[in-house]
């Protein structure tokens, strides 16, 4: 026989929204009465699930996004739902006893409990943490105790590859909080990491021979991510806030696809805020005119934001009043930078999220938020890949995120860190104007992020009027650098067209690892290096 | 300026061997004392490491493993390593102020540390947990502080593709002393779970349209994860023991590459113990065979063993005494099947590890094992997909095997589990005996692993008579099982090739996942189905 049709995740727990009368966009104020009303979170093992089950009504208000066939690779289009879990669809036959799937039993898992010991708001501080943290306890069988919605049984089983419901909800709630996308058939997805969802992005997007658009300065793992699965990258001008709409329309009205050898790109990658390793980070109007370029081409925008909360208060310099933080939530909300998933009124952006910069990298795990037709191909790819995060991540960060600080904790922690990195960046903008010779080093303030991208005017170094090159150059600094004590990193390390020849130079420094004293040293260092070779 | 030659992995930490005099084999005995003559473990955030840092001095007296460039794919031979990790060889110097990798500070990781509880050997149930298990503790600091080599700081942190130096310590000793690789340059590199590596050594190995061997019935996911990227499947015949050696050779002498469309087959997937679904155990004998054939062929092994340590005792039938378990731990490894990878002479075979039927799926941590060249390229995919697997799992993985159990308390557990599946294979053995119809159901008792297989008799169903197919009949057990309320799984479903057409009728059931009684009454149940549709 044939296997049966596999369930629909999709369709899976759809909230009936008829009897709800007015349909309000989902507020973290508005969140414990919305759960009041919602769909009963699905509880079993490795229990199907799907945004679906956690949006508001109000998103069903909206259109629905284009279908995007048409970009599909050849690996995506072909890919099938597991013909095993088809078989889960008779689970649900009350008194059924299976002996169809070969998920181990509970009582063989060697972890009767899991505490952690995290940050009570305000205490943010790993000093006030361990003074007056919280312990979260997760046993095995919570669930069937009535103690918590999660435990061990679930989270150390098989599980779904959109990730278990219970971190789903969370995801699906902050994204509809902080985005609120204008197409209603959004979905989310965890993942094992953004890193991962980006090389599966690809897999889904492109095809050998393809070229893909990027800021002409990237994350080189980004790139290098592209080059083994053939694709090439094209890397689009960028300035101080980041992607020039009308290069990439430039680049895209001129393709020549036979002097390329490949079709027009249909692909922009790009890292709209705090970017790396530049530090811009586009305005509103900035996303809004490269939003109109990838309409006017057809450009689907997977936007990678890593940063998106590393958002600081505006640089105001030394010596200057700083301005107030987030008087409430609704401010902090609004001081963001809005994403290109909440302008996407076509359903043509893949958001990559991440909790590496605001919870741990060590999680390995994040989401993705894009149309429910791009969301399901990447579920598929999943199911025979990485399968679903860690379950072990997945009941510790919901523990912490949603059982302990709940969307108000988890604003009130972003705001912490975003005072946090704000004093980081101030620390070392206030060291490069003490020490950096601005004859030959500029710089503009980053609103975001963890990277600080120095200019070295490199036409002005003996070495230039002797002959030598940009890069030649570039290398002497370095290596000056590295005996002077110092590690920065070369800005040609970033360049997403491996080929090109670049006129300036630039070199990245981060904030985010070292103490203030540790950064000021580091810059002296680096200012004496520049002295020694510009001969100042 | 270029970026500096990245730090090779492979080359890191190597120990020097020369000062010992005597290359014994590691053992699980042996071990304490071997640890004090190692090379220190690195402790450091994302610090490189590798199995030649851990293996003993007898390793490195085995030849070499032969070269498989060939049969690497055109993306596998592409991939470079990192640009960015090539920056972190200066890290090394000491008094160096980093400003240049991009890693948050450990003081933004809201967990200051976790505990887990877990059993004490020989305590092994949840009973006996509850009672007198251990809770181990992981604090932010420990490093640090000088109370473990693992702790929070460098698993929230991010991490190398290899997985943490203390936990591919512990996978690189547990592959010695059980399989002791009969060539010097193994290594092993902790993955993402066994799924993801198997998506992987597909990425690795084959091109769009190559063909794979795999057993005729097969893991349907791992088919499922070839085809969308455009691999096909043969199947090669099996009997009782699995995969037959001469009808694997016949279809690689007959292989014709212009009928087929494709070159000869180079890869062979297999799940040599307890095999899913047919639960089948090649021989030590029947593995050698194998191997000659693949040694004739060129064809590269994946041996994909989730199952190796569900090993069970023998099978004697009801009322007769049971064999005594393992007297003790040399008995029991001397008890397991030996596996591909200890008659590896050449180095072509790839060993998929798990923990998912061991310790728990949730931890989606696994680990591979093969020779230094293909490890290599593996751990260049994992750099920008994966990167490693989640990092609050590999330490509490470390934390229960390596500081708490150690290698003689995993391999106690394994023995446990051992005896346990043995009782729940019996129970579902007693109950076929007792309840099915053995005029049309015939089976062998499985050796090892999750699964039952029984054969039907299709030809003795009415419907063949009056013309219906073997697909007719089984969806028509199927059925009748679920109107029964029992779920089991149709042998078809497990073709590797999709489009074979089968003679032979089978269910596959599992004892993993029910209790006893409850697998009683579910093989009662079908019985009534078999007998009502088999009029008998």
């Amino acid at each position: 026989m044939s296997p049966p049709a596999p369930i629909d995740v999709d369709l899976v727990g759809v909230t009936d929204t008829s009897s709800v009368p007015v349909p309000d966009p989902l507020t973290v104020n508005g969140l414990p009465g919305w759960r009041e009303k919602m769909t009963k979170i699905p509880l079993g093992v490795a229990a199907a699930c799907s945004s679906d089950m956690f949006k508001s009504p109000a998103c069903y208000t909206k259109p629905k996004a284009k279908n995007f066939d048409h970009l599909l690779s050849l690996e995506a289009k072909s890919r099938q739902a597991s013909t095993l879990k088809g078989a889960a669809r008779y689970l649900k036959n009350p008194g059924i006893i299976s002996l169809g799937g070969g998920l181990p039993s509970a009582e063989y898992f060697p972890f009767e409990s899991i505490d952690i010991k995290v940050p009570n708001p305000p205490g943010f501080s790993p000093e006030a943490t361990q003074q007056f943290g919280a312990v979260l306890h997760a046993g095995k069988h919570d669930i069937r105790d009535g103690k918590s919605l999660y435990d061990l049984e679930i989270a150390l089983n098989y599980g779904q590859a959109t990730g278990s419901a219970q971190i789903l909800r969370f995801a699906t709630e902050h994204t509809e909080i902080i985005h609120n996308p204008p197409y209603s058939d959004w979905q989310c997805t965890m993942t094992s990491g953004s890193t991962y969802a980006w090389d599966t992005a690809l897999r889904v997007l492109t095809e050998r021979g393809d070229y893909i658009l990027m800021e002409e300065y990237t994350f080189s793992s980004a790139a290098e991510t592209a080059f083994p699965l053939g694709v090439k990258t094209i890397g689009v001008p960028i300035d101080a806030q980041g992607l020039i709409p009308e290069a990439m329309d430039e680049i895209l009205s001129n393709w020549d696809e036979k002097a390329r050898g490949a079709r027009k790109p249909h692909v922009l990658y790009t890292i709209p805020t705090g970017q790396n390793p530049t530090g811009a980070t586009q305005s509103a109007e900035r996303r809004q005119a490269v939003y109109k370029v990838a309409q006017k081409h057809d450009i689907y925008i997977v936007e990678d934001e890593p940063y998106y909360f590393l958002q600081m208060q505006p640089y105001v310099g030394q010596g200057a009043a700083p301005p107030p933080p987030p008087a409430n939530h609704d401010e902090f909300i609004k001081s963001l930078v809005p994403s290109f998933l909440s302008m996407d009124v076509d359903g043509r952006v893949c958001r990559l999220e991440s909790f590496s910069k605001v919870i741990a990298p060590g999680s390995r795990v994040g989401w993705i938020v894009a149309s429910e037709q791009m969301v399901e191909r990447f579920v598929r790819t999943f199911e025979v890949s990485s399968q679903n995060p860690s379950g072990i991540s997945q009941v510790v960060l919901y523990k912490l995120l949603d059982e302990h600080w709940g969307h108000t904790g988890y604003l009130d922690w972003l705001i912490h860190l975003r005072l946090e990195y704000t004093n980081r960046r101030d620390a070392l903008l206030h060291s490069c104007e003490k020490h950096l010779p601005t004859e030959i080093a500029h710089w503009v303030a980053p609103a975001a992020g963890m990277f600080h991208w120095i200019e070295i005017d490199w036409k002005k170094h003996p070495g230039a009027a002797a002959g030598k090159s940009r890069e030649e150059i570039e290398e002497a600094i370095f290596l000056s650098a590295v005996d002077n004590q110092v590690l920065l990193s070369c800005g040609s390390w970033f360049k997403a067209d491996r080929s090109a020849v670049m006129d300036k130079m630039f070199f990245r420094a981060t904030y985010a690892a070292a103490s203030s004293e540790k950064i000021d040293e580091a810059i002296a260092r680096f200012a004496k290096c520049l002295r020694d070779q510009f001969s100042l």
